[in-house]
């Protein structure tokens, strides 16, 4: 698949997304705590994992539209995480998508509770999913809180606050729990809500996933070392306490590996997705610029 | 049914929830993200809202064993809420249930992600329940996400911080919301996973769930206002900013509302559990002294 038909599929499905947000958010907002929600939730982002999980669902058999209130919900956690995230007691961020975090909004006390209502918000639509079998749901819903939970995203998220990456072994084992786990729930799944059991293809999902998740956080520390707050839309060395890629690499020795680890998950993308869709989508994230 | 017979089956039902919990959380305690979630969850409880739910779906001809995944959900989910509401930027309470509250043990942020993660897990766990149809699970989780998200729980959360309750009807729809969602959450999912579609049935569980909270936050009022920090294990009075239901109705009124409400959940009860143990058990709590 070539560079262009990548991106026309990506906007496609990410269009697919922003409907489907629309949808869910377009009624009149009659409290503070529902501005909240919508607040964070269309400050854009790259919808990245359910565009993700609606391509690996589609190459598996099942149409998108049958699994879209799945994945909005799995962008509702990516949204909550962020919030939480930018916290005064996590990483005290004050600018998210080039627009004030929430609770720079709403208050610390508003910003938390409007994580937590996107949470529940989160699982709500993904019980409602009705277009493959209930124990698909299932499957997908189990195996996506696991990803979520105390043993993904969450541990990341309270081992980043140690500072415990002394090497790019440990700052890897962090990206892998904090941004990789997500996007391996996602890309799960979608195999799971096809009714894929095959152990071969949901572990290609894994790696595939993984391999994306960890070069787009080197990417992303490469961004911040030598970008600025406008491209960004975010305060540049926000995180400069911490412990960088960057730091541990150097920048060739970052690029090096994002190509590696690039070339490993569009390798593993070849199981999942016959289109070389997903292939083309880990080439172009490994080159963004921004 | 007796007050002693219905303290027997409270004890029963509550020391399977307690035998569950044990089993989750018996595994050694690798991090400081696990150990704080078993902090909060086995600081004790009445363990009321999965007792609801297993009382009522066994009242529907499925047995607890059954549902017992997704009800010790439910009271992770009220063990997060505890969390995120002890915070400082919410109530900013240091005592819960006897012991220091979870951000005086983990900080805030590590108070934060315990709560996020009990959430995370209590939805896996709905979503692991396979003791009853696949559509029931799908059905009852839906349902419970709702009233524990932006239209219910959380809804409630954030108007309290507003303290728009200027009398006695607003904070009733208060009540409802922080307390009472929960507990039909509880009972409604209990029918729902029982495979019970009938309108009149789930009615008359949200009828008794709703009259139960009011009662049971309006006793909680009266308490607060009589009580010592060695009975309730939180500091008395902790509200003390906020306009409670002793404000709003004195003593005497309190007693004749919380009566009324008890009536009212006791004959809704005959619908749902003709053994009379929810009837008994609404008596129960409305006499409680602790």
């Amino acid at each position: 698949m070539t560079g262009t038909e990548c991106g026309e599929r990506l906007a496609a499905l990410a269009r697919l997304v922003e409907d489907g947000l629309d949808r869910l958010f377009r009624e009149p907002c009659d409290t503070r705590l529902f501005e909240s929600m919508r607040y964070s939730l269309t400050a854009g982002g790259k919808r990245l994992r359910p565009v993700l999980l609606l391509a690996v669902s589609d190459a598996a058999g099942t149409a998108p539209e049958a699994v879209l209130d799945f994945a909005l919900g799995v962008e509702l956690i990516h949204t909550y995480s962020l919030i939480h995230d930018d916290l005064p007691c996590m990483d005290d961020d004050e600018l998210r998508r080039g627009r004030p975090s929430s609770h720079m909004v709403f208050g610390e006390a508003g910003a938390l509770l409007a994580g937590d209502a996107l949470l529940n918000a989160a699982f709500e639509l993904m019980f409602s999913c009705r277009g493959t079998a209930p124990e698909n749901v299932l499957a997908a819903g189990a195996y996506f809180a696991r990803c979520s939970g105390r043993e993904g995203m969450i541990l990341g998220q309270s081992l980043d606050l140690a500072d415990a990456a002394a090497d790019a072994a440990a700052r890897e084992r962090l990206s892998r729990l904090k941004t990789g786990c997500l996007l391996e729930g996602a890309c799960v799944s979608g195999l799971l809500l096809a009714g894929v059991r095959d152990e071969a293809r949901l572990d290609a999902a894994r790696i595939y996933a993984q391999s994306v998740g960890v070069a787009f956080q080197i990417r992303d520390d490469l961004l911040d070392a030598v970008s600025t707050p406008e491209v960004l839309g975010k305060p540049v060395g926000s995180d400069k306490d911490k412990t960088t890629f960057v730091d541990l690499l150097g920048p060739d020795g970052c690029e090096a590996r994002i190509g590696a680890l690039t070339d490993r998950a569009a390798a593993a993308a070849e199981l999942v997705d016959p289109s070389g869709f997903l292939a083309a989508l880990a080439r172009r994230l490994a080159e963004r610029t921004f």
